[in-house]
């Protein structure tokens, strides 16, 4: 596949300085593109490197300075647009229909375009929309409803009554829908508390390899549109999780967890069990959330507090050492100046 | 599937108050259940839920108010009613045999009521107890015995000397078996230390999703019986885990632990090697164990610490900030005395 | 298999005090280890339980004193030693070839002498070399390419364009090639960054279970040679592990982080992204990395920073509440003095 510089120009809106004419084979990082391939600058410190290196053509921004010998396209976002350029070159791979080596209950409703690989289970009762791939050992349980165009990973395990919108992502090894964990102690045992909601995934959702979203005990577990989750991450029962939320590595949510749209939390992070989080709150990385958060807000810190409040903590515990110290020298000092004080009573009486 | 509202009360050794004669098809969350549906409330905040909802009968403790228009089943301990009424309504999938898209070694065990689905491998020498379900993808590897009326989940992976107990569920996604992480520096390169021990999991334990429970380096790794484990939860080799322990989400030991029974794990806590837990422990979430913890305590924080020390600890850290000031002032304050004690000793001396 | 004494002592190049022609069968726990078997002490505190154990024989260092009625086969390092003899004991399971419940696609390249296993997936145009075992349910994508003598455990997914070294262990469940986590937030909702980069494992690393490496954007995540890594770990996009890293259960590197050789990650530790930590460090358990480490350093806590350092301001903070009561103690001496004072001063003023 090959573009011209003229075609990407156009289908990004950029303004091209340099040669239209010119052949683009793909894309690359700018250290190591070739004189084919396309790559982005969003900050000038990477000049250098554009410089230095044969990269073919640079998407930068408004306000870059012109290269010598270098094909610029200049855009408003230059990553946005690099994006776009990225998939001009990403081929879907064509849909093959249900391998021979998967196993599918009768009763499974199935759209005609889709792909099936080996080793898939899809149970009874499970719908599979329009444009879905389905990979190598990934199993869609009973009644479990797949949206159009979904991407469900190598051996992912989407269990019973999970119910996925459209264009949604799950990659390698997750496991939706698995039972909330809950347990009433009685008569000397944990009692199991049956796990009887199920998981609803909506749309443009994306999950990373070997996370885990639990099934409500009642009711539902809610992921909700255009929200992004990266590996290992651990969902409880009962979330209610917003819009467009980002929620990076390894982050733990407890049972019936709400958080609003837009809300960021760092990697390793995690939220107590029935705490809320309003819309656009940032949590640090590593941050133990045990109470609300109230919209807008940005938490860090075990236990998460404001973050300006938790980093000026911070600096002060890097000083409590010295303070101490401190501390015992004014206690000598002032026990050097009570016998001055007591010496001048004494003085003081005698007068 | 119904009951009358007089069966599920017998049942549940409940007092009715209401329609002994009313049908009841299922279970609900109190602001969702239906007419036909029962549900629980635990505490008296619910009552304008019950009051506005269409909840055909709710399970109360002995003490909640009298709701006019409901039906109420009073017990001791609601919460636990209402799991033996949902008990009531699921249904145990019927056992199926044996897949024709699984792979059993001739040399297995099996007993004849079981359920072993599509993709499941059944290596040599395994044995698997009556009343079994083994659901697709998951691998029974040599030598793993499983006792009765076990539940092993999609894709779980049992590695090879596994001993399973009777009622355990192990749910999907996860590998119990694994290697220990064992390496001596020697030589310039790490060498592996052969991990050659196994797991035992005792009857009643519960694994969650996507989980890690490694064998042991020689002997064993243990997990008591009735305890629970939730998901993402990493467990190391040569462990020895308590009775009736709780570990929730995202929970790590290291190598060597030792846990006494009923202890709790709150999510993303972790215990370092070598280190021995007492009985009926709490340890808060995400807190970090580093020595050993006596019985009957509650730990908090990184590191742990007894919990109230804990948190008077972070309570003083949110007040550092100023008492840095304070200090400063105090020092200015001190040298000012110094200066007025200076001058009526001067003044003190011309008399 | 057996081995005479004389045999196992020659082969750890040890020195024997003992019985040589006694037949040995296998290795044990010191505690548990019968007459035929072998165990090691590193430490002379075991002493008692050679003398109370059945052991057959022991491997200890050259300094450990004598044990009447017991074997003794001294080595400089007793644990080295000990994974040798271990070896001598440990049959590797023949290589079966290709299982006819295992999917291979037509061009694929396998050596001969080779181990797939039933419900393995082996995609377009990849490469398994010499001596390779891939266990039950492992994908192996389109275009990897495995080297010599690898083990691929049960479940693992190795995703397109992964490259594989000699001698690599990748323990079940792990997921290799996953897409890294990045998007843009632009025209009021998340554009994926597309991950079009790879992963490189060099040889003699080792993975853990349920562990995740994600490609890189663009370029390659790399894990080089001998670095062992434990369960449930995250690995980002773009990070450079350097030779010989130690990365022990659930550590999580964000994106773009690079780790020199032999640095070593106690567990639940994380890096944030762009970090870099040089050589020979040691992370410790639980410790959040913000920013770069030197390297040779030892770094705890949260956030990470000098061990020491950290310590000291530990052992200091648990003296806070303390130093509060403290410093409202010298707050009322102050003011006590400062009135003794002023007396001083009124009566000084009447002189």
């Amino acid at each position: 596949m090959h573009y011209t510089l003229e075609q990407i120009s156009k289908r990004l809106g950029a303004t091209l300085e340099g040669a239209g004419e010119k052949l683009i084979s793909g894309v690359g990082a700018l250290d190591s593109a070739t004189e084919e391939q396309i790559s982005f600058a969003d900050d000038q410190r990477f000049l250098p490197r554009i410089e230095q290196g044969a990269v073919g053509a640079v998407i930068v921004g408004e306000e870059f300075p012109a290269v010598a010998g270098k094909n610029l396209l200049r855009v408003p976002q230059p990553r946005l647009s690099f994006i776009h350029a990225v998939e001009m070159f990403l081929l879907s791979p064509p849909l093959t229909g249900i391998s021979s080596a998967a196993t599918v209950d009768e009763s499974a409703v199935l759209a005609s375009d889709i792909t099936i690989d080996a080793g898939v289970v899809i149970s009874a009762g499970a719908v599979i929309g329009s444009g879905c791939t389905v990979q190598s050992g990934a199993y869609i349980g009973p009644n479990v409803i797949l949206g159009k165009q979904c991407h469900i990973g190598v051996n992912v395990a989407l269990l019973d009554d999970t119910v996925v919108g459209d264009r949604v992502t799950v990659h390698a090894g997750t496991v939706i829908g698995g039972d909330g964990f809950g347990f009433v102690w009685a008569e000397d045992h944990h009692h199991k508390v049956p796990q009887i909601g199920r998981v609803v995934i909506e749309g443009d959702v994306e999950v990373g390899c070997n996370s885990c979203i639990d099934r409500a005990t009642l009711g539902v577990t809610r992921i909700r549109r255009g929200t992004k989750i990266d590996n290992l991450v651990h969902i409880g029962h009962n979330n209610d999780i917003g819009e467009d939320v980002i929620i990076t590595g390894q982050v733990g949510f407890s049972g019936s967890v709400t958080v609003g749209n837009r809300t960021m939390f760092g990697g390793q992070s995690g939220v107590a069990d029935h705490v809320t989080i309003g819309e656009d709150v940032m949590v640090g990385g590593a941050t133990a959330v045990f109470s609300n958060v109230a919209a807008g807000e940005s938490v860090f810190g075990f236990p998460a507090r404001p973050t300006a409040k938790a980093k000026r903590e911070m600096v002060a515990m890097g000083r409590l050492p010295d303070l101490l110290k401190q501390l015992r020298r004014q206690e000598r000092e002032m026990s050097q100046l009570r016998s001055r004080i007591e010496d001048l009573e004494k003085r003081a009486g005698k007068v």
